[in-house]
């Protein structure tokens, strides 16, 4: 016959399938020597063996469990049932995997009218007594008897009414026999059975009761949305109950080995002595800070802090950890890995390390990525309550407090005088340029997370949120509205990037801090990491900044946005009216200084480390004023006959900006396509590139320019640039009589340019992975669209897991993915292949990137140490490193 | 020593390696035992030896072509450089792959200043002989001593302007001797030497000419464009030169051996007696039928009868021959597969087979399945002249005039009246279907081969002709322009859907016939393909259409094009504009009985074949007025303060329709991510297909419905629908007391679908490829933009070979597409797997689709019997039908 019940001194850690992660984790921490309060489990196989015998406990089972139980109550010093020190135990169940709410404990088990009078005597409150008594019976009733709650609760509150008491703790102890009577009459009318008093009989109800809830309708969803086989069954775990509340050398707490806050190795946590854990939760009584525990329990004290000690080098993380203390004697209830700040974790990490507790590995291993993003943004103050008025899409991080502008001339003019100006638009366009450099943050009404504003403000570092379709702006009146709230102009308003919050007023921010411990466990990364990270980054600014934050290239340089400034936009939207090639080229000459300048920037700024630059990508509309613009301009004036000469003119450029227009731009005449068919373009840009490059190599800066062609879909293209660009190459290292090198590599945005990476990389020197637009059309999703309209609804009834925009779709993109590295390594095995836009900055695509065998990821500067971060995780995760202390 | 001439009588037709495709095939000729003029080849190999050796004629070469030559003045009974009966030859390239303009042909080597004489007296025509010394000189001048042709042009047209004539055929002797004069002074002075008066030299000189030509700039540029090795190397063939004009025994002709319009078994074709082929293009005499060659040369006849028949059997198709007879002896010159119309097409191949010349499948491999197109369309009789205003893009074949109206309530109320109109509009609109509807044809300025009338046209099998961007409408004016040709309201123009061509006013068609050879060719087909074909159809009448063509089940109805109907869009807009549950739900209760009722008439027509039913698939604001309407009526609604209530409504219905603007609707909220978003949508059309179902077979009518999921991108959305169609079928067989068949598939139209069709096989019956919206996700074109912007320019720089939207882009979408075959058949072997849309009807993608292993093709009616022909042809060229006579 099978063993059914494990005490748990004789459980291991890696029993979960058997003893459930409650059971086999109680195991181990008795096992590691913690005074943890006795008890046993009771297998899943007793509970799979109870639904093949149709709902029976197996034969034996009640047996072994009394067995067990002699043997709890020996080390427990007590007897259940027993009228002078009764054993309470608690009920509970715990499956292989975590199923949190689907059962509810049974705490105090083992009281009745004897017991309960003990327990009184014990703790010298018969409040308490009675209080755990009545709970005892309404969580036995509920789940065992499924008995509805509320009947319960019908009963406690008319009690409280008849005394006028607002609180369960003021109620007397009178009113709480009360209480007890009449719950114990409610079970009998509902039953027809009363309430039972031998524990032994209320330990078997119990235990049937959670091999029952293992199919109740919550479990059975549970399983099914997240695939847990409904064959596993469930543990149940019977552990004696200790008390804080005998006097005042019991007592009980909770306490960090660290602080959470700051990461400071000192204990950090509160206690109250004669209290059981509902005290401290209550707020009667104000809990004092663990230190004084020392004074109060020296012995107490001295035992949890080397308790704490070996959880910490067991665990090998800052614990939390739950205790009681009956009658002097220490129990420890619960441990688990702390909770803590990004700053927190970092020290934590480092220190843990630094004390020879764990590896560098571990210590990489112990922090969020994703928390570090906090670390380099001003942050809203969290202590302090805000008035939130609306939300957003947090679309880039930061916080941000400013006058309300609707205007980016008003917003420039204002910023130049030094005021702080929060830029709030319907949508912003390149026009708007000089507003968002000049605001501290951005505020937009319509627009996702690849909106104009947000891929600008991210780029920049700047707090943005996005579609924030709650407000309503009225640039006529200068005001926008979110429900009944009017905000006018030159009111103080607050954005926070990272959560999408719109706040009222200003709002107390903090500033970031870079530690010293930061700044080494990156270095720890750095060793240990396999993949290169660099940042997308448009100017010697944002150049800089990735440097700072530890990038060794940069990924992507977006030409496009060179265009869009103020100076350059007039001869921009020349070049796209031009009639002719001349008047093109004559637009197009004023430009080549211009981008011969941002690429000598950039370069210079990159010494000695590959610049990746992309030809011009987004579609010629884009500079141009819209459609919908001009035909309110043209209908008014047509309406007014105020000036047929300038009706005249917006007509005509309504014509050409009709003529761009496009069902579905995504999928339209933009990048290399462009390159096709205005070649000139494309060769001006490249022109730029290389008369930057030659000069600073002839100013012996080295540097290593990397000509990316967006949106190829076919080697034929590649071909057709590569050609053009080794002349121009050629023809300059001519023209300034020195040699330079250079790459020349394709984006990988489109499924066929994954297909086909084989007869890509014939041609190319480099590969770069562009998964925004990847995500896009594998998916056949517009990401503006999905995330407004259907994308929430995917998420939310889990069709799909995860929001593909922002980790990467391992199965369907990710396939593409790894099927283009390997047609790409085949023919050319040496081949460089990176990922560049939003996902080269997130820890679970970092992870898969580093899986595939990518050489870099590149994502914004204010990403790159949580790239970083995430890189060294990924290599670790993998088993290439082996850990040194 | 290698060998490196060969007599054509030496040769195989399997030797074009060596002998190059057009030497093989004279050797061929040869060897089946046609007069063909005797010759010789030079080998290829001899080529690659000439650019080892450095651009020297390998030795031993010039001996070996003297050897054969005395072999060839033996059978022609003439002499190189004789004066009573000179051998001429012809010297030519031809290499392993045909490269035409790769190098023009020398005709008439052998003359000079003596054999010229013997020509003029053997033909007794003095004006010929000068006239082929003088074209002698100039062809051998460009090719072989590289002397620009226009400067030999120059001389004759002096002549010319000299004498006063305007054709070359009147100038006089005295005249061409002139210029032959002027000619050799030319090349003196150009190449310091007179031109080569020995014939053999002259040889020698051409065969070098040949070997250079192989890499001159033209050869070196075909050769990469179309992947020619370019180590071939070229042969060289010298063919002696045969003369019609020696007198009235001697002529020439061109013949087909049937007759190429309408395929009758008779010799068509002309000759005239006494000349050479150029008399014939020159026009100046009229040649007589070839049935008059029988009075005027029997034997001669008889002799081209028999090797008529002979090439028939040889080539086992229909022959275009160009035949000389020189005194009395046929010489065939050339023979080809000849040019045939798809009547004569269809015919040829029937009657070929009958004839027991073939075998069926040899006659289903002779008929182009494009072709097959115009039988069924009313064509523009092709013998007329018309005058073409515009070309558009062809959008639906067949032809179509009538008098324009710009209006569909317009065009439906002529229609009515009996009137024939032709639909002129920018685009039109689901509003406009009642026009179609009414109209002879549809023309539109702009969309693509998707658009609305596109599509709709195709649909209707009504000829259409879309995004003709010469055309400017004026709707106020009730005209429109081409340049400066106005068109009113009213007149009369014709438009041919087959070619995109717009054309003023009323031109004379003929009607389709479907003649009985045409039908017994298709049922061979059915009987040998593999593939089934099925048909998309939207109505009963389509339906029907699609059993006349021969479609064996609907592989897609479209059911959106219900909700366009006059009847039904009110409601649909209702539906869309509701703002709570009940409002949706009372509006499609009204929509439901129609659903029903489309669905039960298509099912009905379809009894014993599958239906595949395809839910809601295009986003919902392609049933509201646009955003620009709206705009502009707001706009002169506010500046004219006319009707505010009116104002207020169309604001509030411009929110709306605003609210459903989508950045890229094609990758937008359509498809089942409206199934999923709105779920009462897909249950109404759910319902309605299983209450057409169970009434059907309660009228003992047996049906097939497969309810298609579109746009699915994961298993989790079929998941999601299954249950709810599952549910709805079982409910309604339930109420009718009924059970009846249905499948549920997937429609793959997204690359993610692709690579997730093995997970979709576990839920899905069937799988059906949707590959316009899978080519345009997998190369990131979306078609209506990609078409009228840089398609074409990737088609004419041969950046793409094809339009991936006509024929399937087999490296690229065709590769995801083989994923999903092999994937879905690894779950599920016996899952049905077909395409529906635009490839389904072209030849090469059926094949294509044969290869991979579809079940099944489904495209427009009209197309049903290419696709079966095609579906044949693969079949047979895979090699899994072995012929039978």
């Amino acid at each position: 016959m099978a063993k059914f019940v494990y005490l748990f001194k004789e459980g291991r850690a890696d029993m979960k399938a058997l003893l459930g992660g409650k059971g086999a984790n109680l195991a181990e921490m008795t096992n590691i020597g913690l005074p943890v309060p006795p008890g046993m489990t009771i297998t899943t196989e007793a509970c799979t063996e109870y639904y093949r015998l149709d709902r029976k406990l197996p034969e034996g089972v009640m047996a072994e469990v009394q067995r067990n139980l002699t043997v709890i109550e020996e080390q427990a010093g007590k007897k259940f049932g027993d009228l002078s020190n009764p054993l309470l135990v608690s009920v509970r169940s715990g499956a292989m995997f975590s199923m949190p709410g689907m059962m509810d404990t049974i705490l105090n088990l083992g009281l009745n009218e004897a017991t309960v009078q003990s327990v009184a005597k014990n703790t010298n409150n018969l409040r308490f007594a009675y209080d755990a008594y009545r709970r005892f019976i309404q969580m036995f009733s509920d789940v065992v008897l499924e008995i509805p709650k509320y009947e319960f609760e019908d009963i406690l509150h008319n009690q409280k009414d008849k005394q006028g008491v607002k609180y369960d703790q003021e109620l007397s102890p009178e009113s709480l026999r009360k209480i007890i009577d009449e719950y114990k009459k409610l079970v009998l009318s509902r039953t027809g059975n009363p309430f039972p008093e031998n524990p032994l009989e209320q330990l078997e109800m119990s235990i049937e009761a959670v091999f029952r809830s293992w199919n109740n309708d919550r479990a059975i969803i549970y399983r099914n949305l997240n695939k847990i086989d409904h064959d596993l069954g469930t543990a149940v775990n019977i552990q004696s109950m200790v008390f804080g509340n005998m006097g005042n050398d019991s007592g009980t707490g909770v306490a960090f080995t660290r602080n959470p806050s700051t990461g400071e190795n000192v204990l950090y946590g509160e206690f109250l002595t004669n209290a059981q854990g509902e005290d401290v939760v209550a707020g009667i009584r104000t809990p004092r800070p663990i230190a004084q525990l020392q004074e109060e329990m020296p012995e107490v004290y001295n035992e949890f802090v080397r308790i704490a000690r070996l959880l910490e080098s067991h665990y090998k993380n800052m614990q939390d950890i739950e205790f009681t203390i009956e009658r002097g004697r220490l129990y420890i209830l619960q441990t688990r890995n702390g909770k803590r700040t990004a700053q927190a974790s970092v020290r934590v990490a480092f220190e843990l390390a630094q004390e020879g507790l764990i590896t560098k590995e571990q210590a990489i291993l112990l922090v969020d990525p994703g928390q570090l993003d906090q670390l380099l943004h001003r942050q809203i103050d969290s202590s302090i309550e805000v008035s939130v008025l609306a939300k957003g899409l947090p679309a880039s991080p930061g916080a941000a407090s400013g006058q309300v502008v609707f205007d980016a001339d008003e917003a420039e003019r204002l910023g130049k005088t030094g005021k702080k100006v929060l830029l709030v638009r319907t949508e912003t366009t390149p026009d708007d340029i000089h507003g968002i450099v000049a605001a501290q943050g951005i505020l937009t009404s319509r627009g996702g997370m690849t909106s104009h504003a947000a891929v600008v403000a991210r780029g920049m570092g700047k707090p943005c949120v996005c579609g924030c379709e709650a407000i309503r702006i009225d640039y006529v009146k200068e005001e926008f509205t979110i429900g009944a709230t009017v905000i006018k102009k030159g009111e103080l308003v607050s954005i926070d990037g990272a959560t999408g919050r719109v706040i009222q007023g200003q709002v107390p921010m903090k500033d970031p801090e870079i530690s010293a411990e930061y700044t080494t466990l990156l270095q720890w990364a750095d060793e240990i990491k396999r993949l290169a990270v660099r940042a997308n980054a448009d100017t010697p600014e944002d150049a800089k900044k990735a440097r700072e934050f530890g990038a060794t290239g940069i990924g992507l340089v977006r030409t496009e946005h060179m265009f869009m400034g103020q100076d350059r936009l007039p001869f921009v939207q020349k070049m796209i009216l031009a009639e002719t090639l001349e008047m093109r080229q004559e637009a197009l000459a004023h430009l080549l200084p211009m981008q011969e300048g941002d690429f000598y920037g950039i370069l210079q700024v990159m010494e000695g480390f590959p610049v990746t630059i992309r030809l011009l990508d987004p579609p010629l509309h884009e500079f141009l004023p819209s459609v919908e613009e001009l035909l309110v301009e043209t209908t008014e004036l047509r309406i007014t006959a105020r000036d047929a000469a300038l009706l005249e003119e917006k007509l005509q450029l309504l014509k050409k900006v009709r003529s761009l227009h496009e069902f579905n731009p995504m999928l339209g005449h933009r990048g290399c396509r462009l390159g096709i068919t205005f070649p000139e373009v494309y060769e001006m840009q490249m022109q730029a590139i290389f008369n930057a490059t030659a000069r600073l190599t002839k100013e012996g800066c080295k540097v290593l320019p990397e000509v990316e062609i967006p949106l190829t879909i076919d080697v034929n293209e590649m071909k057709f640039f590569k050609k053009k660009i080794d002349a121009i190459a050629e023809s300059t290292m001519k023209a300034f009589a020195i040699r330079f090198h250079y790459s020349v590599g394709s984006m990988i945005e489109m499924p066929r340019a994954c297909v086909m990476a084989g007869e890509l990389a014939e041609v190319c020197d480099f590969l770069s992975f562009g998964t925004n637009d990847l995500t896009q059309t594998t998916f056949g999703f517009s990401r503006d669209d999905a995330e407004g309209k259907f994308l929430p609804h995917y998420l939310e009834s889990k069709i799909l897991k995860e929001n593909p925009f922002i980790a990467i779709d391992r199965k369907g993109v990710g396939a593409l993915m790894e099927m283009a590295v390997e047609r790409g390594r085949k023919i050319k095995p040496a081949i460089e292949i990176g990922i560049c836009g939003e996902h080269g900055g997130e820890p679970s695509s970092v992870a898969f990137c580093h899986k595939i065998g990518l050489n870099y990821v590149s994502c914004s500067p204010y990403r790159v140490p949580i790239a970083r971060l995430a890189a060294a995780q990924a290599a670790i995760s993998e088993g290439e490193i082996i850990g040194t202390r």
